[in-house]
């Protein structure tokens, strides 16, 4: 791992028995990547753990140890028994576990507005209880609160697994506390070939790579290499300020390129 | 980490920029999860990772550390410069790189199949270049074989990342290689619950977790704790042989408990 990681390094962490059992497809963290890199972030790694305190410990130690800037936890935050993700987290950094004020309000707050009356059972107190020296993040559509806390030059993050719940915190309390980062939102472009194989490709897109070591150069087959009509998808992509005008030439260069092969070279 | 871990443990190492950068849903590791987890194998974690060499062999360093008895990598193993899977896996097993004649053949086979020419220029060597001391695996639709090597007790399967040719290969080359684990495939039962929030079913789901220790509860919220009409799916789950009966059990303890609670007890 590089010693330092760029000022935009973000890791994910996402946590439950049923993403390993192949129940539930993992779409939240997709959308954390999706959300990040639209705001010039870098995720940099995804790891998917079972809802084992020992698992949860381990991992998250890892990720601080690789030090990226924003560490966000998904999911095991709830009142139920194998909700473990905070004790986790807590053993990682070596802090107790306490009962937070503040998160106790917010749950007691959410209770209160429902028809019935809900007393505050141990399983609901225990949404309240976070890692010293963290700060619970308000769920407008759920229960179970976000939790922020610093360890070092990360910040830690958990979130619900909840994807409404996920999402609503993630974007009430998370996007607005990072920084403008110093590469800006992706550029990118697309491009579709037929008729040619991705091994024919592969010469001229490092040709393109070399020329242009800033953009982001990755060919995606959509159909067989022995198919009748392979599709090819090429995807240029930048998050290089002002690379529009470099994405452009690069696009020129490939058409050209490509055209004066002669028709199926393969 | 356990130090000795389960015959059965896998891990999946998850390769590319796209799936950082949320393009590409990772709907492969969630396939082989569905696979092994079918078979009565535990997948332990999984790891996403960008097209970067120190990346992927400091993931692939990591997961070998934690010796499970089968890792596989996604992803990589095509024509094109950012395919740089094996040269990772290379570098955390610290062997070389070398041609592989078997690799050849099948590389070679594959493009005289085509109704053109295809010579083989170095990128479609560069397929048949593997870690010293693995074998490939044939790939019935597509061009790049897969990889299998040894390293300790791990046997480490390299796939490539179009979803076909993944399935194609594990199927026919990797699911005959796992013995018969000690644990089953899973048996399962799923409850559905309305008119309680999950903080109130934490309770009886603690009871029924401790009654049957050899079974898996887990309860999914599938609307908001505050809907008028919140909905939980409870799964229970077990890879332990004959756990049937006691899923059974399980299930008329948990309808006879909740039953008894009074009606909207939140």
């Amino acid at each position: 791992m590089p010693k330092t990681r760029r000022q935009t390094s973000i890791e994910v962490v996402s946590i439950g028995n049923e993403l390993l059992i192949g129940q539930t497809l993992d779409t939240n963290s997709n959308w954390i990547a999706k959300q990040v890199t639209k705001h010039g972030w870098t995720l940099e790694r995804v790891t998917q753990l079972g809802d084992s305190l020992v698992a949860i410990q381990h991992g998250i130690k890892e990720a601080l140890d690789r030090k990226p800037y924003l560490l966000v936890t998904i999911g095991g935050l709830g009142p139920t028994h194998d909700d473990m993700t905070l004790k986790g987290v807590a053993k990682a950094l070596n802090r107790p576990m306490a009962p937070n004020q503040d998160a106790l309000n917010l749950i007691r707050r959410h209770y209160s507005a429902m028809e019935n009356t809900v007393p505050l059972t141990s399983h609901r107190r225990k949404m309240a209880i976070l890692p010293e020296g963290s700060k619970p993040l308000p769920n407008p559509i759920g229960t179970a609160p976000g939790v922020i806390m610093k360890s070092g030059r990360t910040m830690i993050v958990s979130l619900p697994g909840v994807p409404g719940e996920m999402r609503a915190i993630f974007k009430g309390s998370v996007l607005p506390l990072l920084q403008t980062p110093h590469s800006g939102p992706p550029q990118e472009a697309f491009m579709f070939l037929t008729g040619i194989i991705e091994s024919a490709l592969a010469p001229v897109l490092q040709q393109a790579q070399r020329r242009y070591p800033a953009l982001y150069f990755k060919s995606h087959p959509r159909g067989k290499e022995t198919g009748v009509k392979p599709l090819i998808q090429i995807h240029i992509y930048s998050t290089a300020r002002g690379s529009q005008q470099k994405i452009g030439n690069a696009l020129t260069f490939l058409v050209h390129t490509l055209s004066s092969l002669a028709p199926r070279t393969y």
